[in-house]
């Protein structure tokens, strides 16, 4: 090795933090409906692979969302297991009595940077949305619990197009001041290029740190990987991942959808960031989610490691 | 927006070279036998799209590659449209005889930074391997036309597992030696993360730089634009990507392999990074082979984009 006058080497954060979101984000959008057992096993076994917080499911109305029915069952059946965390998604003042009902955690509220999007998928305004955020955000706080605060289509809008970082800037400042504990920037339909997740941050410098985020990503055009790296390089240390890539994308279907925990763990795993995950135990998570379902799941690594028939796997990890 | 005290918007290149290799490290990995008639169609679609350069082909012998026994009539049809470059894979002086009588722009030979990987994959030592180089260099150098060597397994091979950015450095010292005229840097098993890259570069500083390099990915655990990324940081601007993603990971089946030129262009142009490639007429030509295949394309942005049924689609591209 040559004396480099220069080194590529960059600097990431030493730990990044990611909270599994397939048994909430992943599943809500699989059509075929996953046994109250299976989901509860499936999170027991995500739990075993040391993830530090784990979306468990949605008290949405099961009119709406089917698939999680049983919420309040998946949740009190899972053991909170050494620091875990078990969130779910709480959309509104009834949802949060059930929640609480059930042993919650951790409460997950959302809005949008985008008022067609919020419209069209909650048939809410934003403003709306604020308003039943500030109702849930009360009553978690009441019991004690941190709030985290999802905003979709922080770059663009399935409907409205792109989405002016400034958007974004003022719904997380509208967050912020109802009292939202946590920041989750939702890439909801995965058009970001780095450049993207750049003005995003740029556009939230004063008001949102990187370090302070988490970012939620798609791999809907093969983009998030690179986005999460980009985001690491500025500073952001917490994601959300879907084990196999759970959970298409609703916007193009067939496509795929949320950036897959086995990838984002691999990236990781072999920059020398930290994340307290089992490699081994996530793909057994995966394993029995795929034959649950009876299908295969669409994640890049998962579909390469998980079968065990590959040839390069013993050189994929550089270890936890 | 806020006075920034800092902009996260890094460097980036202003033009990005692709070479497209669908038709021939794509199709070389299908088992299903493709018509020559669609071969050249495909080819055609992709010359009118506009890369620079198509590898077309490759004069292995038949009995190996079935798929390319076509390769002489292949090229041969393929008009050589305004400043195209037809290139082809060429391992030896008869198949460089075969390549020169079709007409082939431009020969690239192949080689490996792994020693495990030459003798299994291609029945030769490094050392054999380079003496056919030589043969095959001095043959095109005498037809006056461009070479390109390929270096597989620039992180990790299969057999061997990790691989020494010393080693690659040996091999591309050698292969500048003999003549060839371009480096393509293959990440044969898709297992690379960012900092492989950046260790892949500094290895080489004082022998090639990047931005005088090619870059070859693979995108086997998502991480193919994520490495594309972090290249472009460092100075490389020459890409090769797969139309739709073909070609799998003949060491993982079932996973994905090619970078897929689809994501590759998405992510340049959200960028504003200079392609030279239309867009429309990409999913055009990777719309006509999955029908020629009968089967899906793995690309992400081909499966999101190309049916022509996402609701994003029209958020997808800054345009050309």
């Amino acid at each position: 090795m040559p004396d480099s006058t220069r080194s590529f080497m960059s600097a990431l954060p030493a730990d990044v933090r990611i909270t599994e979101v397939g048994p909430r984000d992943g599943l809500q959008n699989e059509k075929e409906l996953v046994q109250t057992t299976d989901k509860i096993r499936f999170v027991e076994l995500l739990a075993e692979a040391g993830f530090p917080e784990i979306e468990v499911t949605s008290f949405v109305n099961p009119r709406w969302v089917p698939q999680l029915a049983d919420a309040a069952e998946v949740l009190a059946a899972v053991p909170r297991r050494g620091g875990l965390i078990r969130s779910a998604l709480v959309p509104n003042g009834k949802g949060l009595e059930r929640a609480l009902l059930a042993g919650v955690d951790k409460i997950a509220v959302f809005t949008a940077a985008s008022e067609a999007f919020s419209q069209r998928n909650t048939n809410a305004t934003i403003e709306e949305s604020l308003v039943r955020v500030r109702e849930v955000v009360g009553g978690a706080k009441a019991a004690g619990l941190p709030v985290r605060g999802y905003v979709s289509c922080v770059v663009a809008c399935p409907y409205a197009g792109p989405i002016e970082p400034a958007q974004v800037r003022t719904i997380v400042d509208r967050l912020l001041g109802i009292g939202v504990d946590e920041i989750d920037l939702g890439e909801t339909i995965g058009v970001a290029a780095p450049a993207d997740i750049e003005r995003l941050y740029d556009g939230l410098q004063g008001v949102l740190a990187p370090e302070a985020s988490t970012l939620h990503l798609h791999d809907t055009r093969g983009g998030g990987l690179a986005c999460a790296f980009r985001a690491m390089q500025i500073g952001v240390r917490s994601f959300d991942a879907s084990c196999g890539g759970l959970g298409g994308c609703p916007f193009a279907p067939g496509a795929a959808g949320n950036l897959a925990t086995e990838d984002l763990l691999h990236l990781c795993h072999r920059s020398g960031i930290r994340t307290g995950i089992d490699r081994e135990k996530l793909l057994a998570a995966g394993r029995y989610m795929a034959a649950a379902l009876g299908r295969r799941l669409p994640g890049r690594s998962f579909a390469a490691d998980a079968t065990g028939a590959s040839a390069s796997s013993a050189t994929t990890c550089a270890g936890s």
